[in-house]
């Protein structure tokens, strides 16, 4: 039985102290949607009413369209097992020539067998950030965040590197802000992240960690929560990995190392 | 060229007035990112750097892992066609094997003309909401989310019958929370959505519209902002969109209709 709160030790910072605490943490585990014996999707999910989950996935998209057409449901092991008519098969054919096939638009689709196969993933930095400049970063995202002031509707992220250069990105999409402001650090002729720490207002999910592992980024804060899978990957990665940061506090939930926490 | 907000027409609502108001709400816009001509990916995005967009996310996906094998870049159209080295196909190639390849995981992948193809949606249904429901279903929402106060990182969904039944489901992903509610529902043996409102604690980008759409729901609401594709695909499914219900405020993007703003 998966559970949908995980426990992991943290340090807690706040003011001028450091302690070590328990936080709780939101489970996201990879659920596997398979349909007449087809893997249709995988989606991160909390694993709490996966049968739910399943049978709502397959109408809100569309693949089913009445209760009658659903034969059969069962859950095991995290995976959902899913037995319908012919017309659904149908529908899932004909999605599948619309829908773009490669990549899944670099969102979920990611099995946990999947994850295994990119343990050798490290990101290998001695760059150390104090205290004051992530919650002055946290800070100047919270201020410069232009369009979200506007909008309500977007998520930030500011990069900041060595020299002190700042890059503040926003988009709907949490994954795109991330995205952008890596993009535009590359377009700006650097290539090495081993001295830049991100600032995000979005959730540090696995998604997010992976992207900052992949290119080599040691720090990730966020205003936000992290899941569980983000928590996971980011100490597989050797990603600090930083939540909450609010007015004077942030917990850290791996690699605390590259914190000063007394200046 | 397309702009990074829109502005639109809504009904503001506060206490007991309701008034006309212009709003501004975040773009949400299909980006098709092209790799060596062929489509790779469908990324819903804020059409404001596009090409750190494309840049960022061959790198932090994996498909480019320096500088040197980005030959050239061109951003047209809300579209960008990026010229890689040959490694980076083989890359692509090897993740095609690997992803689950059929629906992209729910998630987004969709450009602006398959939206067309599903132009024929509409939801029919003569259902109406006072706005003191609207508050007081939000205010439920709140008070409930058991998880999210546990956490702080997930989104919760309530769903309300013309009957007074409520199912409440949290999960750690904006869309899956929406499934949960829906295949619950459905689990308990009720298939028509006509009667059914849904209160989030997430964003109503295009997707969680399309959703609710797709089964025929009336009524959205949402303590947090609508996008900009996701008030066009209510205005063109005949949904009611509902934002930014905070204390005894809201503002009303589209079918105002089902509304009862007077008691």
């Amino acid at each position: 039985m998966i559970t949908a709160i995980s426990r992991c030790r943290i340090l807690r910072f706040r003011r001028d102290r450091v302690e070590t605490a328990e936080d709780v943490v939101a489970v996201e585990y990879p659920v596997e949607i398979h349909v007449n014996k087809q893997l249709l999707a995988v989606l991160h999910a909390t694993p709490r009413d996966l049968d739910a989950l399943a049978i709502g996935y397959l109408m809100t998209e569309g693949f089913v369209r009445s209760l009658d057409e659903i034969l059969d449901i069962r859950v095991e092991d995290g995976k959902v097992y899913v037995r319908v008519s012919e017309t659904v098969d149908d529908r899932i054919r004909i999605r599948k020539a619309w829908v773009v096939k490669p990549v899944c638009g670099g969102l979920p689709g990611r099995s946990l067998s999947l994850l295994d196969r990119i343990s050798n993933l490290k990101v290998d930095s001695d760059a150390r950030w104090s205290y004051k400049e992530i919650l002055n970063t946290i800070k100047m995202l919270n201020t410069n965040a232009a369009l979200y002031r506007k909008t309500g509707g977007v998520h930030a992220t500011l990069l900041v590197d060595a020299r002190g250069l700042k890059l503040l990105k926003e988009d709907v999409g949490r994954h795109n802000a991330v995205d952008k402001v890596v993009g535009s650090y590359v377009l700006k002729g650097f290539e090495d992240f081993g001295r830049v720490f991100l600032a995000c207002s979005g959730r540090l999910s696995s998604e997010i960690v992976l992207k900052a592992a992949r290119v080599g980024i040691p720090l990730l804060a966020s205003i936000s929560a992290p899941t569980s899978l983000g928590v996971a990957l980011a100490e597989r990665f050797a990603v600090t990995l930083v939540g909450f940061v609010r007015g004077l506090r942030f917990n850290v939930y791996s690699y605390p190392e590259r914190i000063i926490f007394h200046s």
